[in-house]
């Protein structure tokens, strides 16, 4: 189950980035489980990492190589494997994923700081190092340009569908292509990066704004959506520039930059739009706006109170016009100072709550069309401010309660 | 569907406090929905209510007529209907509330802001004043001393059962009784008070001693209750001492007074266990203990993120011992310089994490034994302060999806 269609795109070759996927056999048998992504030695690299606490071992060895790649010069590789997050594994954790980096780095000839290891699946449980390293050679063979759909698939964990975006855009007389992939359907709401992303263009960006637009563009892309609330200890976002393509280097003061911007942005969006849609047991996708805030903080506040209320996300799953929830979810976000008889709230384009009560133009009739559809906008204005904030969420459904019931099993 | 048994007590006689109950038809026929509490004037009244901005209008009347009351002497009511939370409707709603308690006050003859109003129920829909104001006179009629159970029936809304406590305590050679009824299954994340609770002693307590216990006790018992995190609109809970029994007043000075107010302490926390137990799908009673943390707030932000995690409250509904959610959700708590090697779990006597990975002794048998039973412990040790806080709170089940998409249906 997911909410509507997610146009799995065909995706163009990208120049100095090629892909490996095979079955190792990590969890499941009979599906690719382990990806790998090699990149030119003229590429750059940057990313942006889950916030939980108790981040998993491969999260900690990905920030450390990254920082060792960053102005060297040489190839890099991604090696991620779905099935197990190698998290909660403690040191044994460490050195299960240093021998994959170590095995790898000897089979491929480089330095073993040169491999970014990233794992997804069941926290808890010890990687099984001698599957992942026994699948090494294949999967070094299978190296090849046209492998995004297969890596898609292969870095699924409770996801119902790959996930892909791919644009191209014109830079200087020249075209640059941007593909991405993503993955993740629970244990969704990002801090700072998300699940799993991994996207590539062929153009070249220095570091520094590398490093830059990969933060900048996943905060309001994939800082922006929930799930349900739980953050990942795994989440890890990256961008890669080959520098493959025939364009000229990208500079914030080109006359084509800004649209590159929005090219690069409207991947990470499309790719974290999609993990929403796919969220676990969805059949809303939600857009929660909230104006005239005070603060980015307090928009924000108010917009993941309402996300997160399990109240609200069983009558979105019921297609339940029952705005009194919102209201009482918004009743308790964290606001100071809180004028109710500011607020409207609206369903759609259909106003449901004015001056702190029902709005006179209110009929359960038009609340339920809009709350029939599979997509759903709830915009709040709080008048009191400039600031405004939009995320991206799902309902509460029985699927969401039986898969995570039932993962483990 | 609750966890356990709920021992419903025989209620004794209070003297000094008169209770009615009968069928208004205010949103199902045949079942009791209109409860009014007479208290004799020699009874001193207090209360803590919700901090939902949100609050409804009967919230806001009744710490208004509270207020009225306090000091004055003579007699005062509660008059309390189901079916109907008349919240989120604006000034009609205070309108309607009024037109109650007026029309309450001529039958008994005595001012309306001696009568406090509480509602609860849907919210937002139009409070039904006629069909209250056409049952009071059957209400005043049936007024008496033994109906604390059917009181208790008729403040139920998605209760699968009534809620009742009682004790009697010796107190200067003299006997006191407390009785207390609560009602609550969802939207249940006190900030304050809980759903709805009267809790009434013959004791004579003085006004402010009255005011702090049951503030202070609230604190320790409801306010120490999630089952789904949602604080409702309409949460209140009273202390009422008639001053009807022989005993002495009480004084804190008194050598029974200790003793006193762990009795009453227990009534609370009985009453508000009795919601969690009957949470909305509830099929585990989890009380989540955090240890050694810095500051009471750290306490309880730990324990929150773990209660409301959905991933924790669906594992749990699972018998699940995936301790790894636990883990997942503890490292998004907002906690400061957070040393994880220094973090031990334990479910009940079964250490799960010690030192940031899995213990040494943890076997997932030992972990499956301890999620089979009903009723589950959680500890948490953060090993870096002296601040000890205990919540509890429920799995997440379908039977809670299926509640509450099907509430207004």
């Amino acid at each position: 189950m997911a909410v509507g269609v997610h146009n799995f795109p065909d995706f163009p070759e990208l120049s100095g980035v090629r892909i490996g996927v095979v079955e190792a056999g990590i969890k499941k048998q009979s599906r690719k489980d382990l990806v790998l992504f090699e990149f030119d030695a003229s590429a750059n690299v940057a990313g942006v990492f889950t916030k939980n606490a108790f981040c998993a071992a491969p999260v900690h060895i990905s920030k450390t190589h990254l920082a060792f790649i960053n102005g060297r010069g040489g190839k890099a590789y991604f090696l991620i494997n779905t099935g197990n997050a190698n998290a909660g594994t403690g040191k044994q954790g460490f050195d299960d994923a240093l021998q994959c980096c170590e095995s790898l780095a000897q089979q491929v000839g480089c330095e073993q700081q040169r491999i970014l290891p990233f794992s997804t699946g069941v926290i808890g449980e010890k990687l099984p190092v001698d599957k992942i390293c026994n699948a090494l050679t294949e999967l070094t063979k299978s190296l090849s340009v046209n492998n995004w759909a297969d890596a898609a698939a292969g870095i699924m964990t409770t996801d119902t569908r790959p996930k892909g975006a791919t644009t191209t855009v014109s830079y200087g007389g020249h075209s640059i292509t941007i593909n991405g992939i993503s993955k993740g359907a629970g244990m969704i709401k990002p801090n700072m990066a998300t699940m799993l992303c991994f996207v590539a263009t062929d153009a070249s960006i220095p570091q520094p704004l590398l490093k830059r637009l990969v933060s900048e563009i996943a905060d309001c892309s994939f800082n922006r959506i929930t799930i349900d609330g739980d953050t990942s200890t795994n989440d890890a976002c990256m961008l890669v520039a080959s520098g493959a393509s025939l364009a000229p280097e990208i500079d914030e003061s080109h006359e084509d930059f800004q649209n590159f911007r929005r090219s690069l942005q409207q991947v990470f969006l499309d790719l974290s739009h999609a993990i929403v849609r796919d969220g676990e047991g969805a059949t809303k996708f939600v857009t929660i706006r909230v104006e005239r805030a005070r603060s980015q903080q307090e928009a924000l506040d108010v917009g993941y109170t309402i996300a997160h209320s399990p109240l609200v996300k069983t009558a979105l799953f019921a297609s339940d016009p029952n705005w009194g929830r919102i209201l009482a979810a918004l009743g308790r976000a964290p606001i100071v100072d809180f004028d109710l008889s500011l607020v409207s709230i609206s369903l759609g384009d259909v106003m449901i709550v004015e001056g702190g009560g029902r709005a006179e133009s209110y009929t359960e009739e038009r609340g339920q069309t809009v709350m029939d559809q599979e997509e759903i906008t709830i915009i709040v204005n709080l008048d009191r401010g400039a600031s405004v904030e939009t995320i991206w969420t799902t309902d509460l459904s029985h699927d969401y309660v039986t898969i995570n019931a039932e993962y483990r099993t």
